[in-house]
C-alpha cells in the first residue's frame, strides 16, 4: 500500500516541524539563532549546571528533541529524517549548552552521529567546554553479547536522559553525571519488533515490505534487519520472545526493581501497547521482579512503522531516586506518573 | 494492505487492555470491583465534589480511559471496540463517583451512548443521586449547522473533560459545572481528514478503504462518511480547509484567545501534526487570534487509522482560567505546558 505524508515540500519537512514546534512552545524551547536544526531548552537553568545535549536524525519524535526542557536535555541538534546533523551544528549547540560546568554529550551508537559529536568536541575544547560523551547502545538484537560495542542505541536512551538529566539538576559534576548515564546504560536492554515499514519524506513510499502475515525480531528504529521473521505472533508471545532475550543478556533476580518502557514505533494503538505491558508485568511480577514507573506510548518511533519495543531499566537506589526525580518537557513529563 | 493486531484473542482485546491499564498505573486508576468495563480514580478526592464521568467505545485512546484522574475525570466506563458500555456498567460508575453533589455525565453524541446514560441516570435516581447530562456535538463535518443537535462529539470532548474538570475540583455546584461544559462546547468545533482506515480486532481487516492518492474530509472516528474525498493536499491546505470550515460554523476575531488541538488519529507522525500546527498557528496569527495551551498529539485515535483533526476552542477569561488550572491523568497532564 502506497502511504500518503501530510507535509508540504519533503524538502521543508524537518523546517516545517520544527516551525510547528517553536510555534507551540516557544516559552518553553526556542531554536538557537533562528537556526533549523537546533532546539534549546527556555526553562531556567542554574549556573554551572551540567549542560546535557544529544543528536540524531529526524523522523523519531518525541525523541530526540521532545526531552529538550527541564530535568532532562538542555539542547538536541537533528538533521534530516534518519539522517546525522552537521559536526557544526552540534559544536554551537555545545557552546549554547555551556554554563561553565562541562556539556554530556549523550546519543546513540550510529556512525554519522559518532563522527560528528567526536568532531564537534574537539571544536569545543579550542573554547575550553569540557565534553564528555556517553554512547547508547541498548539493542540487544543489534549484536550479540561478545560484541555489545555494536549494539545501536534505541528508546533506553530516554531512560539515560532522565537519570542523567536529573542528576546534572542536582549540580552534579561531569564526571558524575557521565558515570551515572553509563551505569544506567549498562542496565538498560531494548529489543523491538516491527509489523510494517515507515516511508522517508523524500523517498515516499516503504524502503522493505514484511509480508502480511509476518512480524520482523530485533527490527532497528531506521528499518536496519532484525534477527529473523517469523509468523504473526500473540501479545504474550512478543512479549515472551523480547523479555527472554533481555534478561539472558541482562538476567534479573526476584526482589530486583526495574522500570519497564514498552514504546509504540509509529502506528501501532496505545491498546495493543497495554495488551504487551499486561503480559511483561505478569511474567516479571511471575519471577518476583517489581516494576517502578512504567512508560507506555510514543517514546522513540520510526515514522508510521507499526510495531513495538520492549525497554527494561534495572534500577538500584540512585538510579531509583534519580529517575523518580521531576522532570518536565513539551512531550514529556513524569509529574502524573 | 492487511493489517496486523498485536493481541491475543480478539474476543479478550478490551479485557486485556484494561488489566494492562491496571497493572501499570493501579495506584492511580483502579478498575470497579475489578470490573474490566469500568475505570475510576484513585487519586483522592474531595467530600462534596461533583462527579465526572463518560462513556464510549474501545479503540480510542487515550479517549476515553486516559482523562480518568485528578482535575478531569472521576470515571469511565467502555465497551467493546466502537460500540457503547451498558445502561448497568454506567450506573455502577455513576453510583461510585457520587460524593454527595451529583454526577455530570459528560460524553458524544452517539445513540447507544445517549440511550444507555439515559437509562443509567434514571436507575441512579432511585438511589438519590443527582445527575446531569452533557453532550458533545464538536465535529462540524458531520451534520450542517442548521441541523447543529445532530453532530457527533470528537476530540473537542477533552476541552470539556478539562473545563468541567477543573470546574468541580473548585467545588463548584452540579448545575455551575455542567454549565461550563456546555459554554466550554458551545465554544468547541473540531474537524478531521483520514488517510487510512482502521481494523476492528473483531473484524480483522479494514471496515473501508481510501484510494492511495486521496484523502477523506470530515471523516469520523468511526469511519463514518465524511464530506468529500479530494486528491490528497497539502499540510497547509489541509489546515487551510478544516480552519475554514470551523470558523465559518465559529466566527473568530482580532484580539480573541483559543485553544487548539491538533490531534492524530493514530499512524500519522507527530512530525507531521506540528507541520498542520504551523499552519493552524500562522493563519490564526494571521487573522489577529493568539493561541494558548495548544494540544498536539494522540488526543482521541481511532486504532491505526491515518489522519488528524484540529479543535478549536473559543476562550473567555473563565473558561482559559479553568483550561489552564493543573490536572494529571495516567495519560495526560497539563503540568508541562
Amino acid at each position: 500500500m502506497e502511504m500518503k505524508k501530510i507535509m508540504n515540500r519533503a524538502d521543508d519537512f524537518v523546517r516545517d516541524t520544527m516551525e510547528g514546534i517553536a510555534a507551540a512552545y516557544g516559552d518553553k524551547v526556542t531554536l538557537l539563532d533562528g537556526d533549523h536544526r537546533v532546539l534549546v531548552t527556555g526553562y531556567p537553568v542554574a549556573e554551572k549546571k551540567v549542560g546535557i545535549v544529544t543528536a540524531g536524525g529526524s523522523g523519531h519524535l518525541p525523541l530526540f528533541l521532545g526531552y529538550v526542557g527541564e530535568g532532562m536535555l538542555d539542547g538536541c541538534a537533528v538533521g534530516e529524517v534518519f539522517a546525522s546533523p552537521s559536526a557544526e551544528k552540534m559544536t554551537d549547540m555545545i557552546r549554547a549548552c555551556d554554563r561553565g560546568a562541562g556539556v554530556l554529550c549523550l546519543y546513540g551508537n550510529y556512525n554519522g552521529d559518532r563522527f560528528n559529536f567526536a568532531m564537534a568536541c574537539e571544536e569545543a575544547e579550542f573554547d575550553d567546554i569540557e565534553t564528555r560523551q556517553v554512547i547508547a547502545r541498548d539493542d540487544v538484537a543489534s549484536s550479540p553479547a561478545e560484541n555489545a560495542d555494536k549494539r545501536r542505541g534505541v528508546a533506553g536512551i530516554v531512560y539515560a536522559y532522565k537519570i542523567a538529566g536529573a542528576a546534572a539538576a542536582q549540580l552534579k559534576s561531569l564526571e558524575e553525571v557521565g558515570d551515572l548515564a553509563e551505569r544506567a546504560l549498562a542496565n538498560t536492554r531494548s529489543m523491538g519488533v516491527a509489523l510494517s515499514p515507515c516511508i522517508v519524506p523524500k523517498v515516499g513510499s516503504p524502503t522493505f515490505t514484511i509480508p502480511a502475515d509476518q512480524i520482523e525480531i530485533g527490527m532497528g528504529i531506521h528499518g536496519e534487519a532484525g534477527i529473523e521473521v517469523r509468523p504473526m505472533m500473540t501479545a504474550d508471545e512478543i512479549a515472551e520472545v523480547i523479555l527472554d532475550a533481555i534478561t539472558t543478556d541482562m538476567p534479573l533476580s526476584t526482589g530486583d526493581e526495574v522500570s519497564v518502557m514498552v514504546n509504540g514505533l509509529g502506528a501501532t494503538p496505545l491498546e495493543e501497547q497495554f495488551i504487551v505491558y499486561r503480559a511483561v508485568h505478569r511474567r516479571l511480577a511471575d519471577a518476583g521482579v517489581s516494576v517502578v514507573m512504567p512508560h507506555i506510548g510514543e517514546f522513540a518511533t520510526s515514522m508510521e512503522m507499526a510495531g513495538l519495543s520492549i525497554t527494561v531499566l534495572k534500577l538500584d537506589a540512585e538510579l531509583k531516586e534519580l529517575l523518580l526525580a521531576p522532570a518536565r518537557t513539551p512531550f514529556y513529563t513524569n509529574l502524573n506518573k
